[in-house]
């Protein structure tokens, strides 16, 4: 399924086949949590460029129902959505539930927030329910550690959660869902051996695609850097590697330099609605005065419908009067902006300049950031 | 400035034509409160139909300030709508604000609801302000009474409101807007006879619209019936005659065929926000159970973006997820149902059918009001 095209340094450019289409890798996938990326039609997504969907398993087993979108016809005509979804497995969202799950080893129950039920959620059960939504990949449930659990700990979470992937690898096998692709989730925390020891169990059950989890959960961005630069070269050359809920232009650049080819991250969506925007000067703040009366655009640079079409005196306004106009024009540019930086990281891996692409990236966030 | 196509009944096809363009009549105008039609981009409303639009004097004089938007290069720049505007004078929400305002010959003196600010607002202020919005049509400042008062209160508020209509000519002279087209408002409340006494006295000051206000604040639809019977036939043949906050589609479908050319209103967005679509089987409660596993498209007659691309079980769905694309696209599902009803209302007119359609129109809104 995955197409190794050019290398620079570690950096890789490659294509990933799946039942709804192929992406071009690195590539960044927006978060639908609810089958919407809030505030986006389907047409502005494929218009920003996106390539593929994050979906959220946990949310969606909530409301409407796994069952219900199985029904509906899954969860691409759902959303009217043609193109590649990757769904969770909803192990992120038991770790930030926190005191409200109760964890075992047969998979973790908790209550609804949205209703209070007690609800059970399983290797196998995440695996239905992403087998109903009719994801092209599918993640395996996975306990995610605190950073700040000690050696002890993260071993034993991370041991669960080995064996949560053999389970659900099983499960995948006897769904039969093969037109869908699973991919395995690295734990252990900021201890680089049970990272390794982690993805070598991972290797030995056999995957379509490998994913670090646990990350951009609190720790330091050295701490982040120390443990990709001793889990990537490990990671099988032949297979997509994912780095999850990360992040930042900057993190995303350094994902790729050592060798990412997926992301996934709330930030361009999440910061949009609250008057963020990610330039290629850096963060802009549109509810700062000083850009009360600015005929500028948020990028110069950029050439997306909220650049090409309003100035930030007017985007400003928007947001002081609370309009959600402001979060919609504010996220399609994000989003165009985070898609733009993807296509020309594409671009100089191709053209073997990656190096000097991110310095030039760099030297332009200096501005705001 | 007007121009009569066709007449069927009392029902009048035209155009309007204004600085930034022509209009079809009779138009529906959607509410650009702020400088936004809430949740559209000026993109979306070109594609539903959208041929001009109302922007809010008092809420725009507020924030961002009419000075800053004349600094900015007007409305139509500043928002991104380069079709025709109108802006209503700030008189319907002095009334809505009650018990914040001091009234006066002079003007209206009130407490602003965003900072606490004592703001003055006369009938010069307001033409003023609209000059500097660049407004195709502008409204003048009125005293809109409310249907509870008694004849002597209704005269004596409608006087002061022609004697403001007088001081605003005066201005729109002074401030040499001719680019732009001055509209008088008949006030009288329910009282025909004063309602008549008010339009002769705008005729003879000579306005270049003439508006119906007062009406659809709270009053039955008997009495707004009876005040338009009275008053239409002796409103100017040779000029446009727009109907205030008015209304829902049968509203709109009484108002033509007593020979009103515009209206607006915020039901097609408010309610669009609140999950009530308008159908060709009258209105849909997104919200309700019924919805939920429905295959169907929210009009199975509507050819809008909604419609040809989402069921009512997904929208239902965003609905109750409080997801803001809810309102995106049932608002523009509307504004679609709107300014469609209002294309075969000019169509039918044409056609010399106009009884035919509505006659077929209230069998369909059956099903569901």
């Amino acid at each position: 399924m995955y197409e190794l095209i050019k290398q620079d340094g570690l950096a890789r450019r490659g294509r990933i086949h799946l039942k709804n289409g192929e992406i071009e890798t690195p590539v960044f996938m927006p978060c639908g949590t609810y089958g919407t990326v809030k505030g986006m039609m389907p047409s502005d997504l494929l218009e920003v460029g996106t390539q593929i969907l994050l979906g959220n398993t946990f949310h969606l087993m909530l409301r409407p129902g796994d069952d219900q979108i199985r029904d509906l016809g899954g969860l691409h005509q759902f959303m009217n959505w043609n193109r590649p979804i990757l769904t969770d497995s909803g192990g992120f969202q038991i770790f930030s539930l926190g005191e409200m799950n109760r964890l075992a080893e047969k998979g973790v129950t908790f209550r609804s927030p949205v209703n209070g039920d007690k609800v059970e959620l399983t290797p196998e059960r995440s695996i239905d329910a992403q087998v109903n939504f009719g994801s092209d990949i599918i993640m395996v449930l996975d306990d995610c550690t605190s950073p700040d659990k000690n050696e002890d700990e993260v071993r034993s979470s991370m041991e669960l959660s080995m064996r949560w992937a053999a389970r659900s690898k099983d499960q995948f096998n006897r769904m039969k869902a093969d037109s869908s692709k699973l991919f395995g989730i690295v734990q252990g925390g900021m201890y680089p051996a049970l990272r390794d020891e982690s993805l070598s169990q991972l290797i030995e059950i056999g995957f379509d695609g490998y994913a670090i989890g646990g990350l951009s959960v609190g720790e330091s961005k050295a701490q982040m850097l120390e443990i990709m630069e001793s889990l990537l070269p490990n990671m099988l050359p032949d297979r997509p590697r994912y780095l999850m809920g990360v992040g930042t232009p900057q993190d995303i650049v350094m994902g790729v330099s050592l060798g990412v080819d997926m992301f996934d991250c709330v930030l361009p969506t999440r910061n949009g609605r609250n008057g963020y925007a990610f330039t290629s000067e850096g963060i802009v703040k549109i509810r700062n005065a000083m850009h009360k009366t600015s005929q500028d655009a948020l990028d110069s640079l950029c050439e997306c419908y909220t650049c090409q079409n309003f100035s930030r005196a007017y985007l400003h306004h928007l947001d002081r009067c609370g309009e959600m106009l402001a979060g919609i024009l504010i996220t399609r540019h994000n989003l165009h902006y985070y898609h733009c930086l993807m296509t020309r990281l594409r671009e100089a891996i191709e053209n073997g300049t990656f190096r000097t692409l991110v310095d030039s990236l760099k030297e332009g966030w200096k501005k705001y950031d």
